[in-house]
C-alpha cells in the first residue's frame, strides 16, 4: 500500500471526479501511520485538500473517526452503570448551557461523562467558566472522573493528551493548510474525542450565525447531517439540534457570569431563550439515554429536576467534588464583579434588530472573557450582561449592557465593538425560534 | 501575508467553488518561499491539491513558469543573433525527432537551443540516444552551449541542477501528493524549462495515445490550450500539434537505432511518419522564428535543408562539436547492433491494426533501451527495428520486429509485452492521420 495511491483514490480524476471510497485498512495506513510518524505530514496534507473537495461518505468519516479515536486513550466506564450520554456545542456567544444541563440531565437517570473545551475567539469555553469558581479542577484523573460521574451522575474535565492524539496532530495540520472547512474533517474530529470519552448517544447543538462557526443554515444541517449519520454509521444514536447564534444566549457573556446564569437556571429563574435551549437538548438526551419515551416525556423528567431542585443539589456536589467551594459559590453570586466597568447605552430610540453574536464575542476577548491564542489567561470577573435583547424597545440613553473588563484600557474597545453590534430599527422585529431545525439518526 | 490564506484562496469556498486568481506576489510568496526554505511542504502540497481541483488561469499559470524560471540560473544567449526557437515533445515511444529537427530548423536560419531529457518509464530520452554516440557530451557548460550554437546553429544539452530547481523541488512534492495530473502545474513545469533556456517562441509536440502521457484527444487538447495560452500570457509565440502516440513512430525504437533513423531522415530517407512529423514541427519553427511567413513556406525550405545535405552536414558537425567522430558515426551505420537478437514474428494472418506504443515501451524498457528509475544505465545497442505497421497485411510467421536486448534474459519478458502489443485483424485499418490538431497562439 502507498500514501500517493490512496490520496489519488480519493482525488479521483477524468472519469471518477469525485474519487472513490476508501478502505478501513487505506484510512488506517494513512492515518495510523501519519500518527506513528511513518507518513509525511505533506501527503496527509494533499490527502486533506482532496477530501476538502471530494468530501467522504458517512461509513468513510465513520471509519476515520474511530482511526482517530483509536490513534490514543479512550476512557474506559465500564463498571459503572450508564446510559452515558454527552452534549456537544460546536461554539458560540453566552453559550453555558453544558453548566446546568449536565446536573439536569444526571438527575434524570443519565449519566454524563462530559470533556470540555476553553474559549478561543469570540467563542467561550466551558472550562474556563469553571475555573471562574475558586479551587474548581477540570483536570481530573480517570479515577476522578470515573467517581464524580458514580456520585453525581456527571462530571467535567477537559481533554488530555491522550485522548484522540490523531486530532490534534490533523488539526493542526488543517489549521496552515486551509482545510479546516470540512463537514467530514470537522465531523470526525468532534466525534473522535465524544466518542473516546465514553457516551454512548449524543446530543448535538449546532449553532448557525454570526457567532458559530456555521454561518447559515444550509451549511449547519450539512454539519447536523453529517454528525447524525456518520454517528449512525458508528452506531451510536445522534440528535442534532440547529440553534440560532446570531444573538448572543442568554443575558451573561463571561466567565463567573456565566456561572451565575447557570444557576439561575437551575433555579428555573434563567432567561426565557438559554432556559428553552438548555430543556430542548436535555430532553433529547433524555430520550437517547432511554429514560423517556418521547422528547414530550423527557422535556417533562428535566422541568421536574429543575423544578425539585435536584439539578441544582447535583450542580452544587459536583462543585464540592471537584474542589470548588459552593457557599462561597453563592455567597459571590451578584457581587463578584471587575471593578473596571462602564454602561453601554442606547444610542437611539427604536427596537433592537439584533446584537451581532461575533462582534460581542469579539468585545468579550478584549475585557478578557476569551483568548486570542491558547496561553493568554482569562479574566474570571470580566463579561457583559445584556439587559435589552432583540426585539426590546430602547430610548436612546437606555442601558443596553453592563460591562465589566480585565482592566480600564479594554472598556473603551469592547464599547466601540458592542456599538458596531448593537442595531437599532424602527420596526419591531418578530421573535426567531431558537431551535431552527433538528435532524436525528437514532 | 500568509500561506494559509494564499492556500484558501485558491481553494475556495462556499459561493465561490472555483476559488479566486492569485495575484504574482502571492504566487511568488508561496512558490518563491517554498524554494528558499520558508514555506514547508504540507503548504505546497496542499496548496498543490487545491490547484489541481480548481486549476488556474492562462496568467497564474504564466506568473507561476515565470516564478519557477526565476527560482534558478536562466541561459543567457545575449550577444547571439537569433531567432531562438525550440521544440518540446510530451514524451513517446520511438520519437527521435528532436535529432534530425534541430539541424533542418538550424539549416532554415533558426536557432536552437535544446534541453532535453532522460529515458523514465516507457518513454525514451534524447540524452540517452545522442550517448550512444560515442564520445558525445550532453553536460556542456553554458559558454559551450553558446559556442555551439554559433556554430552550427544548435546545442544539445541536459538540465542542469541550476536550471529551474523549483521544478525539480515542485515535481518530487507533486510525485508523492497525488498533484502530477494538474494540466496547469504540468504547463508550468514543461515551460520553465523551455523559458529558461532562452528559446523565444516554441513549438510542442502534445502526444495522445496509449504510449504518451496523455491517453485521449480531450486531455491532450487541454494540455496544448494551456501551453499555448500561458505561453501567449508570457508574451512567447507557441504552436502545439497533438500527434498521435498509439503506435510507436518510425521503425526504429532504441537508442543508437534512432540515431540512425534520424540520419535516415536527414538524408530524406526516413520512414514517411517521422518524416512526415518532423517536417510539420520544422515549418512551424521556422515560421515563429520568422522565416518563413506561412506553414507551406516554412515546410519547403525544411524539405530544402533536407535535400540539399545541409541539415545532415549540421547535425554531423554538432557530433563534432560535441565530442562525438562522425566517421565512426557512419561507419557503424546498419552494423552495430547487440548480440542478443531475437526475431518477432506474427501469430497469425491478417492486417496490423496496431502494435501498442506502451506496451512497445515498456518492452523497450526490459531490453535495455529506457529505465525505470533515473540511476540505471541503459544500452546503446539495445532496441526494435519495426518490419511491419498499422495497416500492414502479414501471414503468420512473418517477421514483424528485429528484437535486440542488453542480454540473452531480457528477450524473453520483451517478446511476451511485444505479443500483447501486437494486434492482428481480419479487416484493413484504414491510415490514421499523424497530426490530429494544430493549436497555435503567435
Amino acid at each position: 500500500m502507498r500514501a500517493v495511491d490512496i490520496i489519488m483514490k480519493k482525488r479521483g480524476g477524468p472519469g471518477n471526479p469525485r474519487g472513490a471510497e476508501l478502505s478501513r485498512e487505506e484510512i488506517e495506513f494513512l492515518i495510523g501511520g501519519y500518527v506513528a510518524g511513518d507518513i509525511p505530514d505533506y501527503q496527509v496534507s494533499s490527502w486533506l485538500m482532496a477530501v476538502f473537495f471530494n468530501g467522504m461518505t458517512f461509513a468513510e468519516a465513520g471509519i476515520l473517526t474511530d482511526v482517530m479515536l483509536r490513534s490514543g486513550k479512550t476512557i474506559d466506564l465500564s463498571g459503572i452503570e450508564g446510559p452515558f450520554v454527552d452534549k456537544h456545542s460546536t461554539g458560540g456567544v453566552g453559550d453555558k448551557i453544558s453548566l446546568p444541563l449536565a446536573p439536569i440531565v444526571a438527575s434524570c437517570g443519565v449519566r454524563v461523562p462530559m470533556m470540555s473545551g476553553r474559549a478561543l475567539g469570540h467563542t467561550g469555553g466551558t472550562l474556563d467558566k469553571l475555573e471562574s469558581i475558586a479551587g474548581f479542577r477540570t483536570g481530573l484523573s480517570v479515577p476522578e472522573f470515573r467517581d464524580y460521574i458514580v456520585k453525581c451522575g456527571f462530571a467535567m474535565t477537559g481533554q488530555t493528551k491522550e485522548i484522540v492524539p490523531a486530532d490534534r496532530l490533523l488539526y493542526a495540520l488543517r489549521d496552515v493548510t486551509g482545510t479546516v472547512e470540512s463537514i467530514p474533517l470537522i465531523t470526525a474530529s468532534i466525534l473522535s474525542k465524544k466518542v473516546a470519552e465514553g457516551a454512548e448517544a449524543l446530543v448535538f447543538d449546532v449553532k448557525c450565525g454570526s457567532g458559530a462557526f456555521m454561518k447559515n443554515l444550509e451549511d449547519a444541517t450539512g454539519l447536523a447531517e453529517s454528525l447524525a449519520g456518520t454517528g449512525k454509521a458508528m452506531g451510536k444514536r445522534v440528535a442534532c439540534l440547529i440553534t440560532d447564534m446570531n444573538d448572543p444566549l442568554g443575558e451573561m457573556v463571561g466567565n463567573f457570569l456565566e456561572i451565575e446564569e447557570s444557576l439561575d437556571i437551575l433555579e428555573g429563574k434563567g432567561p426565557a431563550d438559554v432556559t428553552e435551549l438548555t430543556l430542548a437538548l436535555g430532553a433529547w438526551m433524555v430520550v437517547l439515554g432511554g429514560k423517556a419515551a418521547t422528547r414530550e416525556e423527557g422535556l417533562e423528567r428535566c422541568r421536574a429536576a429543575v423544578a425539585s431542585g435536584e439539578a441544582r443539589r447535583r450542580f452544587l456536589e459536583n462543585v464540592r467534588l471537584q474542589g470548588g467551594d459552593p457557599e462561597k459559590l453563592l455567597a459571590e453570586r451578584g457581587i463578584r464583579r471587575s471593578p473596571h466597568h462602564a454602561e453601554f447605552r442606547a444610542p437611539a430610540d427604536g427596537y433592537i434588530q439584533g446584537i451581532d453574536a461575533y462582534l460581542t464575542g469579539l468585545a468579550g476577548v478584549h475585557l478578557g472573557v476569551g483568548r486570542n491564542r491558547t496561553d493568554e489567561a482569562v479574566c474570571a470577573e470580566a463579561g457583559m450582561r445584556i439587559r435589552r435583547k432583540k426585539g426590546d424597545a430602547v430610548k436612546k440613553g437606555d442601558l443596553v449592557m453592563d460591562v465589566w473588563g480585565k482592566d480600564d484600557d479594554s472598556l473603551a474597545p469592547a464599547l466601540d465593538l458592542l456599538s458596531r453590534a448593537l442595531r437599532i430599527g424602527a420596526e419591531k422585529t418578530a421573535p426567531v425560534p431558537l431551535v431552527l431545525r433538528e435532524i436525528t439518526a437514532v
